[in-house]
Protein backbone atom coordinates (compact mmCIF):
# COMPACT_ATOMS: atom_id res chain seq x y z
CA UNK A 1 0.00 0.00 0.00
CA UNK A 2 1.55 3.84 -0.62
CA UNK A 3 0.86 6.33 1.58
CA UNK A 4 0.73 9.81 1.09
CA UNK A 5 4.74 10.15 2.67
CA UNK A 6 5.71 7.55 -0.11
CA UNK A 7 3.97 9.44 -2.86
CA UNK A 8 5.53 13.26 -1.97
CA UNK A 9 8.50 12.72 0.04
CA UNK A 10 10.89 15.33 -0.98
CA UNK A 11 13.51 13.93 -3.14
CA UNK A 12 11.09 13.54 -6.71
CA UNK A 13 10.88 15.89 -9.21
CA UNK A 14 8.11 17.89 -9.39
CA UNK A 15 5.53 17.36 -11.63
CA UNK A 16 4.87 13.91 -10.22
CA UNK A 17 2.23 14.59 -8.30
CA UNK A 18 0.60 16.19 -11.03
CA UNK A 19 1.35 13.08 -13.10
CA UNK A 20 -0.47 10.48 -10.54
CA UNK A 21 -3.22 12.79 -10.41
CA UNK A 22 -3.88 12.91 -13.93
CA UNK A 23 -3.25 9.03 -14.30
CA UNK A 24 -6.33 9.01 -11.30
CA UNK A 25 -8.55 10.89 -12.96
CA UNK A 26 -8.39 9.18 -16.97
CA UNK A 27 -8.67 5.35 -14.28
CA UNK A 28 -11.95 7.27 -12.89
CA UNK A 29 -13.31 8.40 -15.99
CA UNK A 30 -12.53 5.11 -18.05
CA UNK A 31 -13.90 2.61 -15.38
CA UNK A 32 -17.15 4.60 -14.86
CA UNK A 33 -17.82 4.84 -18.77
CA UNK A 34 -16.40 1.01 -19.51
CA UNK A 35 -15.87 -1.10 -16.64
CA UNK A 36 -13.41 -2.54 -15.12
CA UNK A 37 -13.14 -5.39 -18.01
CA UNK A 38 -12.96 -3.09 -20.65
CA UNK A 39 -10.37 -0.99 -19.49
CA UNK A 40 -6.93 -0.95 -20.06
CA UNK A 41 -3.67 -0.13 -18.16
CA UNK A 42 -2.55 1.39 -21.84
CA UNK A 43 -6.06 3.14 -22.82
CA UNK A 44 -5.87 4.90 -18.87
CA UNK A 45 -1.70 6.01 -19.84
CA UNK A 46 -3.31 6.81 -23.42
CA UNK A 47 -6.32 9.07 -21.54
CA UNK A 48 -3.69 11.05 -19.50
CA UNK A 49 -0.95 11.55 -21.98
CA UNK A 50 1.43 9.40 -19.86
CA UNK A 51 3.42 5.70 -20.87
CA UNK A 52 1.52 2.48 -19.53
CA UNK A 53 4.74 1.72 -17.76
CA UNK A 54 4.30 4.90 -15.51
CA UNK A 55 1.03 4.21 -14.91
CA UNK A 56 1.79 0.22 -13.25
CA UNK A 57 4.65 2.00 -11.35
CA UNK A 58 2.45 4.69 -9.52
CA UNK A 59 -0.55 1.55 -9.41
CA UNK A 60 0.96 -1.76 -9.58
CA UNK A 61 -1.85 -3.83 -11.19
CA UNK A 62 -5.26 -2.89 -12.41
CA UNK A 63 -6.62 -4.06 -9.70
CA UNK A 64 -4.52 -1.79 -7.33
CA UNK A 65 -5.50 1.02 -9.21
CA UNK A 66 -9.37 0.47 -9.44
CA UNK A 67 -9.03 0.09 -5.38
CA UNK A 68 -6.97 3.19 -5.37
CA UNK A 69 -9.70 5.18 -8.11
CA UNK A 70 -12.30 4.30 -5.75
CA UNK A 71 -10.95 4.92 -2.59
CA UNK A 72 -10.71 1.21 -1.41
CA UNK A 73 -7.23 1.24 0.72
CA UNK A 74 -6.47 -2.34 0.26
CA UNK A 75 -5.68 -4.34 -2.92
CA UNK A 76 -8.98 -6.65 -4.06
CA UNK A 77 -6.22 -9.03 -4.45
CA UNK A 78 -5.99 -9.69 -0.73
CA UNK A 79 -9.47 -10.78 -0.83
CA UNK A 80 -9.35 -12.48 -4.19
CA UNK A 81 -6.08 -14.29 -3.41
CA UNK A 82 -7.27 -16.52 -0.79
CA UNK A 83 -9.90 -17.44 -2.44
CA UNK A 84 -8.42 -18.89 -4.82
CA UNK A 85 -7.24 -21.43 -2.65
CA UNK A 86 -10.52 -21.77 -0.85
CA UNK A 87 -12.80 -25.03 -2.53
CA UNK A 88 -15.69 -23.91 -3.87
CA UNK A 89 -17.76 -25.58 -1.02
CA UNK A 90 -16.14 -23.12 1.38
CA UNK A 91 -16.24 -19.81 -0.59
CA UNK A 92 -19.55 -18.82 1.78
CA UNK A 93 -18.06 -19.28 4.84
CA UNK A 94 -14.39 -18.20 3.85
CA UNK A 95 -15.82 -14.95 2.03
CA UNK A 96 -17.46 -12.90 4.66
CA UNK A 97 -14.46 -14.05 7.13
CA UNK A 98 -11.94 -12.15 5.29
CA UNK A 99 -14.36 -9.15 4.01
CA UNK A 100 -16.31 -8.36 7.33
CA UNK A 101 -12.51 -7.80 9.61
CA UNK A 102 -11.62 -4.97 6.67
CA UNK A 103 -14.68 -3.50 6.44
CA UNK A 104 -14.82 -3.47 10.64
CA UNK A 105 -11.47 -1.62 10.36
CA UNK A 106 -10.11 1.31 10.25
CA UNK A 107 -9.01 0.96 6.38
CA UNK A 108 -12.48 -0.28 6.04
CA UNK A 109 -14.22 3.15 6.93
CA UNK A 110 -13.25 5.21 3.73
CA UNK A 111 -14.39 2.22 1.88
CA UNK A 112 -17.73 2.69 3.50
CA UNK A 113 -17.55 6.20 3.33
CA UNK A 114 -16.91 6.41 -0.46
CA UNK A 115 -19.90 3.86 -1.09
CA UNK A 116 -22.16 6.04 0.67
CA UNK A 117 -20.84 9.11 -1.59
CA UNK A 118 -21.06 6.76 -4.98
CA UNK A 119 -24.69 5.25 -3.64
CA UNK A 120 -25.82 9.16 -3.60
CA UNK A 121 -24.16 10.15 -6.87
CA UNK A 122 -24.89 8.69 -10.53
CA UNK A 123 -21.19 7.33 -9.69
CA UNK A 124 -23.01 3.67 -8.80
CA UNK A 125 -21.48 2.25 -12.24
CA UNK A 126 -17.88 1.83 -10.53
CA UNK A 127 -19.14 -0.36 -7.22
CA UNK A 128 -21.72 -2.36 -10.43
CA UNK A 129 -18.22 -2.77 -12.54
CA UNK A 130 -16.17 -4.49 -9.54
CA UNK A 131 -18.97 -6.48 -8.21
CA UNK A 132 -19.79 -7.96 -11.83
CA UNK A 133 -16.61 -7.68 -13.60
CA UNK A 134 -14.13 -9.14 -10.26
CA UNK A 135 -16.13 -11.00 -7.99
CA UNK A 136 -18.26 -12.10 -10.96
CA UNK A 137 -15.30 -13.53 -12.88
CA UNK A 138 -13.73 -14.85 -10.07
CA UNK A 139 -16.11 -16.54 -7.90
CA UNK A 140 -18.91 -16.67 -10.40
CA UNK A 141 -16.96 -18.52 -12.72
CA UNK A 142 -16.36 -21.15 -9.94
CA UNK A 143 -19.89 -22.34 -9.36
CA UNK A 144 -22.74 -23.48 -11.90
CA UNK A 145 -25.10 -21.10 -12.89
CA UNK A 146 -28.64 -22.06 -14.22
CA UNK A 147 -27.66 -22.28 -18.48
CA UNK A 148 -28.34 -18.96 -20.37
CA UNK A 149 -28.92 -17.30 -17.19
CA UNK A 150 -25.82 -15.28 -16.45
CA UNK A 151 -23.44 -15.10 -13.00
CA UNK A 152 -27.13 -15.10 -10.80
CA UNK A 153 -25.80 -16.97 -7.84
CA UNK A 154 -22.83 -14.57 -7.26
CA UNK A 155 -25.51 -11.77 -7.78
CA UNK A 156 -27.58 -13.44 -4.71
CA UNK A 157 -24.29 -13.47 -2.64
CA UNK A 158 -23.24 -9.79 -3.34
CA UNK A 159 -26.80 -9.09 -2.46
CA UNK A 160 -26.85 -10.31 1.14
CA UNK A 161 -22.74 -8.76 1.49
CA UNK A 162 -23.98 -5.64 0.43
CA UNK A 163 -27.22 -5.58 2.41
CA UNK A 164 -24.87 -6.48 5.28
CA UNK A 165 -23.00 -3.21 5.09
CA UNK A 166 -25.97 -1.29 4.71
CA UNK A 167 -27.29 -2.87 8.21
CA UNK A 168 -23.89 -2.70 9.96
CA UNK A 169 -22.06 0.40 8.74
CA UNK A 170 -25.11 2.76 6.91
CA UNK A 171 -27.90 2.00 8.81
CA UNK A 172 -26.04 0.96 11.90
CA UNK A 173 -29.11 -0.99 13.01
CA UNK A 174 -28.38 -2.48 16.70
CA UNK A 175 -27.89 -4.78 17.88
CA UNK A 176 -26.76 -6.03 14.65
CA UNK A 177 -23.80 -3.00 14.40
CA UNK A 178 -22.16 -4.56 17.54
CA UNK A 179 -22.47 -8.33 16.98
CA UNK A 180 -19.31 -9.52 17.00
CA UNK A 181 -17.60 -10.74 13.92
CA UNK A 182 -18.08 -14.60 14.11
CA UNK A 183 -21.42 -14.17 14.79
CA UNK A 184 -22.34 -12.33 11.57
CA UNK A 185 -20.04 -14.70 9.27
CA UNK A 186 -21.21 -17.97 11.29
CA UNK A 187 -24.82 -16.75 11.23
CA UNK A 188 -24.63 -15.80 7.07
CA UNK A 189 -22.42 -18.71 5.41
CA UNK A 190 -25.08 -21.02 5.48
CA UNK A 191 -27.12 -18.55 3.55
CA UNK A 192 -24.06 -17.63 0.90
CA UNK A 193 -22.97 -21.34 0.47
CA UNK A 194 -26.41 -22.19 -0.81
CA UNK A 195 -26.79 -19.21 -2.51
CA UNK A 196 -23.35 -20.26 -4.37
CA UNK A 197 -23.65 -24.13 -4.93
CA UNK A 198 -27.10 -24.76 -3.22
CA UNK A 199 -30.37 -26.49 -4.84
CA UNK A 200 -32.30 -22.91 -6.20
CA UNK A 201 -35.87 -24.26 -7.40
CA UNK A 202 -36.66 -20.74 -8.60
CA UNK A 203 -33.68 -20.17 -11.02
CA UNK A 204 -34.29 -23.71 -12.64
CA UNK B 1 -54.22 7.03 -0.84
CA UNK B 2 -54.84 10.88 -0.66
CA UNK B 3 -53.75 12.08 -3.99
CA UNK B 4 -53.05 15.91 -4.64
CA UNK B 5 -56.44 16.84 -5.96
CA UNK B 6 -57.68 15.21 -2.90
CA UNK B 7 -55.89 17.76 -0.78
CA UNK B 8 -55.81 21.18 -2.86
CA UNK B 9 -59.40 20.90 -4.29
CA UNK B 10 -60.80 24.57 -4.81
CA UNK B 11 -63.62 24.57 -2.17
CA UNK B 12 -60.98 24.35 0.62
CA UNK B 13 -60.60 27.27 3.04
CA UNK B 14 -56.78 28.84 2.19
CA UNK B 15 -53.97 27.87 4.23
CA UNK B 16 -54.48 24.00 4.47
CA UNK B 17 -51.99 23.48 2.43
CA UNK B 18 -49.23 25.45 4.27
CA UNK B 19 -51.13 24.09 7.64
CA UNK B 20 -50.30 20.21 5.68
CA UNK B 21 -46.71 20.96 4.91
CA UNK B 22 -46.37 22.42 8.50
CA UNK B 23 -47.18 18.94 9.80
CA UNK B 24 -44.80 17.19 7.65
CA UNK B 25 -41.96 19.48 8.26
CA UNK B 26 -42.69 18.99 11.96
CA UNK B 27 -43.45 14.74 11.36
CA UNK B 28 -39.59 14.46 9.34
CA UNK B 29 -38.24 16.70 12.33
CA UNK B 30 -39.92 14.55 14.94
CA UNK B 31 -39.61 11.16 13.38
CA UNK B 32 -35.46 11.64 12.33
CA UNK B 33 -34.90 13.37 16.09
CA UNK B 34 -36.62 10.92 18.32
CA UNK B 35 -37.37 7.82 15.92
CA UNK B 36 -40.66 6.41 15.20
CA UNK B 37 -42.07 4.94 18.58
CA UNK B 38 -41.14 7.66 20.74
CA UNK B 39 -42.98 10.01 18.44
CA UNK B 40 -46.50 10.82 18.90
CA UNK B 41 -49.44 12.07 17.12
CA UNK B 42 -49.59 14.57 19.77
CA UNK B 43 -46.19 15.97 19.98
CA UNK B 44 -46.45 16.26 15.87
CA UNK B 45 -49.58 18.42 16.58
CA UNK B 46 -48.20 20.64 19.23
CA UNK B 47 -44.32 20.74 16.79
CA UNK B 48 -47.04 22.08 14.22
CA UNK B 49 -49.19 24.52 16.64
CA UNK B 50 -52.27 22.48 15.00
CA UNK B 51 -54.51 20.14 16.65
CA UNK B 52 -53.70 16.28 16.70
CA UNK B 53 -57.46 15.44 15.12
CA UNK B 54 -56.31 17.79 12.20
CA UNK B 55 -53.11 15.57 12.05
CA UNK B 56 -55.56 12.25 11.65
CA UNK B 57 -57.49 13.94 9.36
CA UNK B 58 -54.95 14.94 6.95
CA UNK B 59 -52.74 12.00 7.15
CA UNK B 60 -54.33 9.23 8.41
CA UNK B 61 -52.72 6.94 10.91
CA UNK B 62 -48.88 7.90 12.13
CA UNK B 63 -47.15 4.73 9.54
CA UNK B 64 -49.31 6.86 7.28
CA UNK B 65 -48.18 9.94 8.63
CA UNK B 66 -44.49 8.60 8.16
CA UNK B 67 -45.04 6.81 4.91
CA UNK B 68 -45.43 10.34 3.87
CA UNK B 69 -43.10 11.92 5.79
CA UNK B 70 -40.32 9.69 3.75
CA UNK B 71 -42.53 9.80 0.32
CA UNK B 72 -43.24 6.38 0.80
CA UNK B 73 -46.10 6.35 -1.44
CA UNK B 74 -48.11 3.52 0.35
CA UNK B 75 -49.07 3.07 3.66
CA UNK B 76 -46.92 0.29 5.12
CA UNK B 77 -49.82 -1.64 6.70
CA UNK B 78 -50.46 -2.58 2.98
CA UNK B 79 -47.35 -4.96 3.82
CA UNK B 80 -47.69 -5.16 7.81
CA UNK B 81 -51.63 -6.18 7.98
CA UNK B 82 -51.33 -9.05 5.58
CA UNK B 83 -48.20 -10.55 7.43
CA UNK B 84 -50.10 -10.30 10.51
CA UNK B 85 -52.49 -13.39 9.10
CA UNK B 86 -49.54 -15.07 8.13
CA UNK B 87 -48.47 -18.06 10.43
CA UNK B 88 -44.52 -17.28 11.57
CA UNK B 89 -43.33 -20.67 9.50
CA UNK B 90 -44.23 -18.87 6.04
CA UNK B 91 -43.14 -15.07 6.52
CA UNK B 92 -39.77 -15.62 4.73
CA UNK B 93 -41.88 -16.16 1.62
CA UNK B 94 -44.93 -14.18 1.83
CA UNK B 95 -42.99 -10.89 3.07
CA UNK B 96 -40.93 -10.74 -0.12
CA UNK B 97 -43.82 -11.62 -2.15
CA UNK B 98 -45.46 -8.67 -0.83
CA UNK B 99 -42.37 -5.84 -1.01
CA UNK B 100 -40.90 -6.98 -4.71
CA UNK B 101 -43.77 -6.61 -6.62
CA UNK B 102 -44.29 -2.92 -4.85
CA UNK B 103 -40.55 -2.20 -5.41
CA UNK B 104 -40.79 -2.98 -8.88
CA UNK B 105 -44.37 -0.88 -9.51
CA UNK B 106 -43.90 2.65 -10.30
CA UNK B 107 -44.68 3.46 -6.95
CA UNK B 108 -41.54 1.85 -5.33
CA UNK B 109 -39.56 4.18 -7.60
CA UNK B 110 -40.09 7.16 -5.71
CA UNK B 111 -39.29 5.06 -2.40
CA UNK B 112 -36.03 3.94 -3.84
CA UNK B 113 -35.35 7.53 -5.01
CA UNK B 114 -35.81 8.75 -1.26
CA UNK B 115 -33.53 5.67 0.11
CA UNK B 116 -31.18 6.88 -2.10
CA UNK B 117 -30.95 10.31 -1.00
CA UNK B 118 -31.60 9.56 2.54
CA UNK B 119 -27.98 7.08 2.41
CA UNK B 120 -26.12 9.79 0.81
CA UNK B 121 -27.25 12.52 3.70
CA UNK B 122 -27.37 12.23 7.24
CA UNK B 123 -30.78 10.98 7.57
CA UNK B 124 -30.70 7.15 7.52
CA UNK B 125 -32.20 7.62 11.04
CA UNK B 126 -35.46 7.51 9.78
CA UNK B 127 -34.54 4.25 7.87
CA UNK B 128 -33.20 3.12 10.69
CA UNK B 129 -35.94 4.23 12.69
CA UNK B 130 -38.73 2.18 10.79
CA UNK B 131 -36.65 -0.90 10.20
CA UNK B 132 -35.80 -0.78 13.94
CA UNK B 133 -39.52 0.41 15.61
CA UNK B 134 -42.07 -0.57 13.06
CA UNK B 135 -40.56 -4.08 10.95
CA UNK B 136 -38.98 -5.00 14.25
CA UNK B 137 -42.08 -4.45 16.34
CA UNK B 138 -43.98 -6.36 13.93
CA UNK B 139 -42.36 -9.03 12.59
CA UNK B 140 -39.35 -9.42 15.51
CA UNK B 141 -42.03 -9.70 18.10
CA UNK B 142 -43.36 -13.20 16.69
CA UNK B 143 -39.61 -14.84 16.41
CA UNK B 144 -37.56 -16.70 19.22
CA UNK B 145 -33.79 -14.32 19.35
CA UNK B 146 -31.63 -15.81 21.75
CA UNK B 147 -32.11 -14.20 25.49
CA UNK B 148 -31.09 -10.88 25.83
CA UNK B 149 -29.80 -10.24 22.14
CA UNK B 150 -32.50 -8.26 20.73
CA UNK B 151 -33.97 -8.38 17.83
CA UNK B 152 -31.02 -9.92 15.52
CA UNK B 153 -33.59 -12.46 13.33
CA UNK B 154 -35.51 -9.52 11.55
CA UNK B 155 -32.45 -7.84 11.63
CA UNK B 156 -30.78 -10.02 9.64
CA UNK B 157 -33.98 -10.43 7.18
CA UNK B 158 -33.69 -6.68 7.00
CA UNK B 159 -29.95 -7.18 5.50
CA UNK B 160 -30.95 -9.29 3.11
CA UNK B 161 -33.84 -7.30 1.56
CA UNK B 162 -31.86 -4.11 1.70
CA UNK B 163 -29.46 -5.89 0.13
CA UNK B 164 -32.37 -6.74 -2.88
CA UNK B 165 -33.17 -3.20 -3.23
CA UNK B 166 -29.23 -2.19 -3.66
CA UNK B 167 -28.64 -5.26 -6.22
CA UNK B 168 -31.95 -4.62 -8.28
CA UNK B 169 -33.00 -1.11 -8.28
CA UNK B 170 -29.80 1.06 -7.06
CA UNK B 171 -26.63 -0.74 -8.29
CA UNK B 172 -28.74 -2.29 -11.47
CA UNK B 173 -26.54 -5.71 -11.56
CA UNK B 174 -27.68 -7.85 -14.53
CA UNK B 175 -29.18 -10.29 -14.51
CA UNK B 176 -30.03 -9.38 -11.14
CA UNK B 177 -32.32 -6.88 -12.39
CA UNK B 178 -34.34 -8.15 -14.85
CA UNK B 179 -34.40 -11.40 -13.11
CA UNK B 180 -38.61 -12.06 -12.68
CA UNK B 181 -39.90 -11.55 -9.06
CA UNK B 182 -40.92 -14.85 -8.52
CA UNK B 183 -37.15 -16.25 -8.84
CA UNK B 184 -35.51 -14.01 -6.56
CA UNK B 185 -38.91 -14.50 -3.95
CA UNK B 186 -38.11 -18.56 -4.41
CA UNK B 187 -34.62 -18.04 -3.83
CA UNK B 188 -34.32 -15.70 -0.97
CA UNK B 189 -37.36 -16.81 0.92
CA UNK B 190 -35.51 -19.97 2.46
CA UNK B 191 -32.98 -17.86 3.66
CA UNK B 192 -35.04 -15.18 4.78
CA UNK B 193 -36.98 -18.42 7.10
CA UNK B 194 -33.48 -19.84 8.00
CA UNK B 195 -33.04 -16.09 9.78
CA UNK B 196 -36.42 -16.54 11.52
CA UNK B 197 -37.00 -19.57 12.65
CA UNK B 198 -33.84 -21.46 11.44
CA UNK B 199 -31.43 -22.45 13.87
CA UNK B 200 -28.28 -20.28 14.05
CA UNK B 201 -25.65 -21.40 16.19
CA UNK B 202 -23.75 -18.83 15.62
CA UNK B 203 -26.06 -16.49 17.85
CA UNK B 204 -26.42 -19.11 20.45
Amino acid sequence: MTTDQDRKRPGRPPGTSDTRDRILVAARDLFARNGFDNTSIRAIGAAADVDPALVHHYFGTKTQLFADAIHIPIDPMTVIGPLREVPVDQIGHVLPSLLLPIWDSELGKGFIATMRSMLAGSDVSMVRSFLQDVITAEVGARVDDPPGSGPVRVQFVASQLVGIVMARYILELEPFKSLPVDQIVETIAPNLQRYLTGDLPGLV
